[in-house]
């Protein structure tokens, strides 16, 4: 069989036809321009869902499912009721692709379909339980229990981002405070990187943003730790201690065989698994005990179309 | 079939033969006497195991399997490397009981057969998912996934009380700081009480003690705070709002159906579920989501035995 993946962006959206060991066979793609009413853009994504089954020459009686991921949560009945990035609120995106296409429609979390795609293609094969953390403009996650992706009881579950790190701490935009995402994200490294351009004008986190403040990105940070640069060295381990304290924190929980990181900063590549492993603080209590094998994604952008055919799995 | 339980604590050892559906159908028990050889104390076990099957007239052809709960942890092997209560350090306890039954011995934490007992002829039966959480002396968990339960890729999940629930916190007995088993469990209660006392001196607290500030226990600051009595209020609450913090991190990374507590400081009945709920601090993102729901345990003394029993189903 053969299964459609669509990765639902705010910017663009990528399809592709997924075989059933999680390799891309055929691709297709536009840009989402999220202005539009849903229903162009669900056209739009029915279309490509029909592309790909042509380049990849399959009969859609081959297809056995198509799963879409997007940047925020469905229901049971595929009704999408939250998805900033696109402006949709209460969207029925099943019933919608339904008109166009008669095959069971998935919905999930993008980053729910990171996991996936990474433990059927990726890092974590043949784990069978993983978390997947994405560090990017914001913190998301998905964890895969007995091979298969948790959802929760109710859609929520990896919600990693707004797991609380700091009691009372920097207020989140969810309304609380303290939240994993104001500490391990890339705009948290920013935010300390910018504090840090204030107290020291020195630095060469500085220099690389042309001594515009403002210019500061998280490449510029992680470039500057790796050169040696003291202060950038102070804010990148100051968010690799906030990382490995939420790594430690799913670990005494969930204890899964592998955490996985992908997302922006997880370019940073090995620095950063190397700034993270030692700052995970060990227990006396369970020394004996191995801990979750650290990884770094291995999918990059392929992972949400090939997580969001493999829902369908 | 029928299946043995045993609940290994450190002052007494409860077997019982239990059926499918999670029933008690015959009990025995002694004290441990921990001090003993451990070679001693599995002897008196695999002679409770014989004494409840003969009570509960069946042949030792239909018993499946026997489960052990023990307060710590044993590896795939059931070898115990880690019981701080029963001073055991690796102590192989399936291959010792396989020399009086020839049956296989699954061995795991009591906190996790508490959750599992539950699941099974409790408050969480019918949940697909469920979070135990035991606050006692110390905080335990456990956890349920599709029905089973879930002891994580090295034996360690559900250590609730070792996430950390305030960076550079309280120091706790694993040789970190901030664990939750330090804001949440009975200890953290007394520790918190004693120190209002000294600061109000006239609180009902001290007055159940008796004035004698060495007195206090849990349930003197939970009936004080029942009454009214405003210093034992404050600790409550203060204890309430770090149970609420940890039951939401449970809640956004691994959304369960239900949360269940159980444990001494449980008996505190509705005014802990009454004081911790409003607690739980809401998420504008995913306000339509409903919430786990927060229950408290049901089996008592019995959650022990009959989860025991459950690992072998």
């Amino acid at each position: 069989m053969v299964y459609v993946g669509i990765d639902l962006g705010g910017t663009n959206i990528a399809v592709g036809a997924v075989s059933e060991a999680g390799s891309i066979l055929a691709e297709a793609g536009c840009k989402t321009l999220a202005s539009r009413p849903y229903q162009a853009i669900i056209k739009d994504m029915a279309e490509l869902v029909q592309k790909v089954i042509r380049k990849a020459h399959v009969t859609e009686d081959e297809v056995k499912a198509i799963g879409i991921g997007i940047p925020g949560v469905a229901d049971d009945q595929g009704m999408v009721f939250n998805c900033t990035n696109l402006g949709w609120v209460n969207v029925p995106l099943r019933a919608e692709m339904q008109k166009y296409i008669h095959k069971p429609v998935l919905i999930d979390n993008d980053a729910n379909c990171a996991a996936l795609a990474e433990s059927v293609a990726g890092v974590s094969v043949g784990c069978k339980s993983s978390v997947f953390i994405t560090l990017g403009t914001g913190v998301g996650g998905g964890i895969i229990v007995n091979g298969k992706l948790w959802s929760g009881g109710h859609g929520r579950a990896g919600e990693i981002g707004h797991m609380c790190l700091v009691p009372d701490g920097v207020p989140c935009t969810c309304g609380r405070n303290g939240c994993v995402e104001r500490y391990c994200s890339a705009t948290a490294l920013i935010r300390t990187a910018k504090q840090e351009c204030c107290n020291y004008v020195d630095t060469a986190i500085l220099q690389k943003a042309g001594g515009n403040i403002d210019k500061v990105n998280a490449k510029m940070v992680i470039d500057a730790a790796k050169e040696g640069d003291a202060s950038a060295l102070r804010v990148f381990n100051t968010f690799a201690r906030y990382l490995a304290l939420t790594i430690s924190n799913i670990t005494w929980f969930f204890d899964p065989e592998m955490i996985v990181l992908g997302g922006g900063i997880s370019h940073a590549g090995d620095f950063l698994l190397d700034s993270v492993r030692p700052l995970i603080p060990p227990c006396q209590m369970f020394e004996k005990l191995a801990l979750p094998r650290l990884e770094l994604a291995r999918l990059g952008n392929e992972a949400g179309v090939i997580g969001a055919a493999m829902l369908g799995r």
